[in-house]
């Protein structure tokens, strides 16, 4: 009886203890992804969960639309990240998860337009539906997107690539006018977030299109414009 | 200093009727200002003054993104003037008027989009500068824009136009690409306006180009896209 009730209490020990290490692990890790969280460029991971944003708040519409102007004086400081995570949303986010439609529409909803963010510490891909950022190519990349100065001084560049292989339908003519215009709503939403929360971005036509072809390993596809973005100076 | 008092009386009362007289006719042409503006269907005028919108309430813009959605259940009901005097405006009227710039950007701004209104009695062109509509074709030709049924059923048709003449120093591939992409920006604000004030709208890429090019007398410029709106059902 005694060395059962001995055997008893290690066991109830060791799982005590097994509990609280855990405990401690977790609470590592949480603490290790809300320092990601507002620091992008302090992460060294290769994905990044963005997770659910706050969809509800910001400027009613027609204010929105009463502030929308384009804007270079953007600020160097970095934008926090959960901003980011709210602005990629805003952009193209899932808004409709039963069906993974978005805040933008697309040509016959290929989906084509996707979201590179170059930052101080990498290029990111934006997934969407994933919700999550992938590290495309690591490094500050963000004075390659343009030869103008003040692009590569933002703290982000989102780049807008429409990737081809979603079009594989499409006439060469038709790839061109649709992406174009799908290329056009996402600007605009990015354009109406800034506006909305202060944020000071401009539509970059002038970018080095192969250069950022071969940076993000776009093999069918068309780099379409930059929008580089910050807090307004 | 009888004549004198009987003068200054005859000239109060003659003041007094000129103002009551003025004020029956202002009353009158407010009135059917007010009635042309309640439906633009019922008006006999070629040019329609828009006048200033109110330019704030609206939905949170996050929540104007989560209720983004392409909805052909377009209600046949007409829509209010005022209401379609705000779509205008939302979709690239003028928000900073000391310089002409709109609630959209575009190529070295040159604000070559431009928006016909399909309606019953009428095709009507939208100068977001002076603020009117006017009446390029009288007539019921909403049926033309489409082979899709439920576009010509739609109260209000809205074709978006390329006018190239605005665009003489690009090349014949960036008016296509630059156009397309300022199409799409107009594109999303009519959609947000729609999510907004609980209208149903969709991007229509198959327009009869030729036969709306014709009937709006486009002689360099693009058919770009249509979207029809109209209550949701």
């Amino acid at each position: 009886m005694k060395r059962y009730v001995l055997t008893l209490m290690v066991v109830f020990v060791g799982i005590g203890l097994y509990a609280q290490v855990q405990e401690t692990a977790n609470a590592i890790e949480t603490q290790s992804k809300t320092m990601a969280f507002d620091n992008i460029n302090k992460t060294n991971e290769l994905i990044i969960e963005l997770g659910d944003v706050e969809t509800s708040g910001g400027l009613p519409l027609m204010e929105a639309l009463r502030e929308r102007k384009s804007n270079r004086n953007i600020s160097p400081s970095e934008i926090d990240f959960q901003l980011l995570a709210k602005l990629l949303w805003a952009a193209c986010g899932v808004n409709r998860p039963a069906e993974n439609k978005k805040t933008v529409p697309s040509a016959r909803n290929v989906q084509e337009i996707e979201i590179y963010a170059f930052m101080e510490n990498g290029i990111w891909h934006y997934n969407p539906i994933a919700k999550q950022l992938h590290l495309t190519k690591a490094g500050d990349h963000r004075k390659s997107v343009s030869r103008l100065e003040f692009v590569g001084a933002a703290p982000v560049v989102l780049v807008l690539v429409a990737n081809y292989d979603k079009m594989k339908d499409f006439s060469a003519e038709d790839k061109v006018f649709y992406s174009s215009i799908d290329c056009g709503y996402v600007g605009q939403n990015i354009y109406l977030f800034a506006a909305s929360e202060n944020l000071a971005t401009v539509t970059i036509g002038q970018v080095n299109r192969e250069a950022v072809a071969k940076l993000i390993g776009l093999k069918n596809g068309k780099v379409m414009i930059a929008h580089p973005i910050g807090y307004a100076k």
